[in-house]
């Protein structure tokens, strides 16, 4: 299957979406946080392009958050892709995305993280991304209306996007070691240039896996149309997140729910430098490294052999809030 | 050069060595510490043996220690380890050691690690491990102290051992992202089972790797000279220790230090989970979590952006003390 190629304008305008969208997403969250700003570094990448990191601190709402653009290019991709595209072997390559997390301070407030991206590299092209909600106290109507949302931005582009995406989500932020996902999901994809296969990850037989092989209609959709669904997943994020941090930002909490927070806030540590491809792929490859860990919270605590109190909030998260299920449904 | 295969009591050997000495280390640890004391989890490896791993929290030097033995058994060892050492491929293996990590609560003293290790597979059987500082605040007596200690407990095994292995440790105990070591680095070794090159690392021109391949004689000792050496190593700890903690144990320190301390650990997360093959091989192989993830610090703080004040200790201590150097020059 022959992809077509890109627009001629298509570097520039994917790239202006992502600083839209930083801009976009900045300017929501400083509203919805009411007291803190974004503070700005510019920086420049020596191998080619450059970016802006946008951190907020100490704020009402967030404790910290990061939104992060950036857009950068050069010689050839890292292996670890070009495994999975060896057409862009002996290329060039540009990217370009926004990624952004956000550690709120209230502990009924769930983490969120967001990031869309776009890549060219010889012949091929491709969009990747996604949204995932992480809570340290279980409301299973947060979790509806995010994945409520999320569906909502996809189902336009594609009605396989949304299931195909959300089970990929959940197997894409699992922490094996834990035998628990990183927290109720949304969606996440890679690789995406219109054509099938909607599941591109590296497992043969998983949940997103067989349904994505399960789909009999051939899926044919141009550059033009995942960059509308890029548009629409980044714009869907305040929606889908602002909503459910104001239900719970005023809820009192105390030490043991902050201790909670901390408490699981080490296994977004433990994700993110253990299996997050993008974090260990900057790590690895001279990018960032003060943007890269933006995602990392600003405060953590780690307890040998903890146990939450069966019966308790703490064991309802993850006994059932973090093992993948339809939010959907009910 | 053929290896001379071990003792028949080898295995059982080694393994009374590494319980006595997580014997002796919690012992010396909780009259050093003074108040706390250590638990025990007993805990049984499913594909064969087991383990007890031991944690002192809360106590009045320690805030967390964590003093691990295990004792473990399989078909094959990962392709990991097979990758350096073939020979192994297709045999069962064995493998026995103790692992500790203290994180200290006042910052004036350094955190610090340990780990010696023994395996047999096959036709090939080797020792490794080896013990590093980490401190907050620079003390260069402190540095050659531990240094000094660690190169008398090498010295009467091989001339050659310390100069390899600390040249090794300096090496391995990198993040290559901040571009610094982890502290002030000791000794570490692999793979040693009497022949040479002494350096069996993945580098082919670092500075351990150089210096090995410049020795003129060849090395030939055998199973019993190693048993020997992995001793003197295991005993030199407290010694190396010990005296460190008494004499920066009462420095009184406010918020500020308190601060740096939780940041800079924040290093010591990035290093176990990014880099750490013993950390990461645990947790991809269904090792028991809460026994590897003891290493990790129990409060830990990430602030993006984060420089020291110019001429300050916490300067001095990226700038002079997490570079390589003879510290026991001068």
């Amino acid at each position: 299957m022959t992809v077509s190629p890109p627009p001629s304008d298509a570097q520039a305008r994917v790239s202006q979406l992502m600083r839209d969208l930083q801009d976009e997403i900045c300017q929501g969250l400083a509203r919805l946080d009411g007291a803190g700003e974004f503070q700005e570094d510019s920086w420049e990448r020596p191998e080619g392009g450059g970016g802006r990191s946008r951190v907020l601190r100490e704020g009402k709402l967030l404790e910290q958050g990061g939104v992060n653009f950036s857009e950068v290019w050069g010689q050839e991709l890292p292996p670890s892709i070009l495994k999975q595209r060896p057409e862009a072997a002996g290329h060039g390559f540009y990217a370009t995305g926004t990624s952004m997390v956000l550690h709120p301070r209230n502990p009924y407030v769930p983490t969120v993280h967001l990031n869309y991206r776009y890549f060219e590299a010889g012949p091929v092209w491709w969009f990747g991304g996604g949204a995932d909600l992480t809570p340290y106290y279980p409301f299973r109507e947060d979790a509806q209306h995010f994945h409520r949302t999320l569906k909502g931005a996809c189902d336009p582009s594609h009605p396989e996007f949304y299931p195909v995406f959300k089970r990929w989500c959940d197997e894409y932020f699992y922490l094996k070691h834990r035998q628990e996902t990183r927290g109720i999901g949304g969606i996440f994809f890679d690789y995406q240039d219109g054509q099938a296969p909607l599941y591109r990850g590296p497992e043969k037989d998983s949940p997103a896996a067989q349904y994505s092989q399960g789909l009999e209609n051939p899926i044919s959709l141009g550059w033009e149309d995942l960059f509308q669904f890029a548009q629409n997943c980044g714009r869907a994020f305040l929606p889908a997140y602002g909503p459910i941090a104001e239900k719970r930002r005023a809820i009192p909490y105390g030490e043991e729910e902050r201790q909670f927070q901390l408490y699981r806030r080490g296994r977004y540590v433990e994700f993110n430098l253990v299996y997050d491809r993008g974090t260990i792929f900057g790590l690895q490859t001279n990018g960032r490294t003060e943007s890269i860990l933006m995602s990392l919270p600003p405060l953590v605590r780690w307890q040998y052999g903890y146990q939450p109190a069966p019966g308790s909030p703490e064991a309802e998260l993850t006994e059932i809030y973090l093992k993948p299920q339809d939010w959907l449904a009910g």
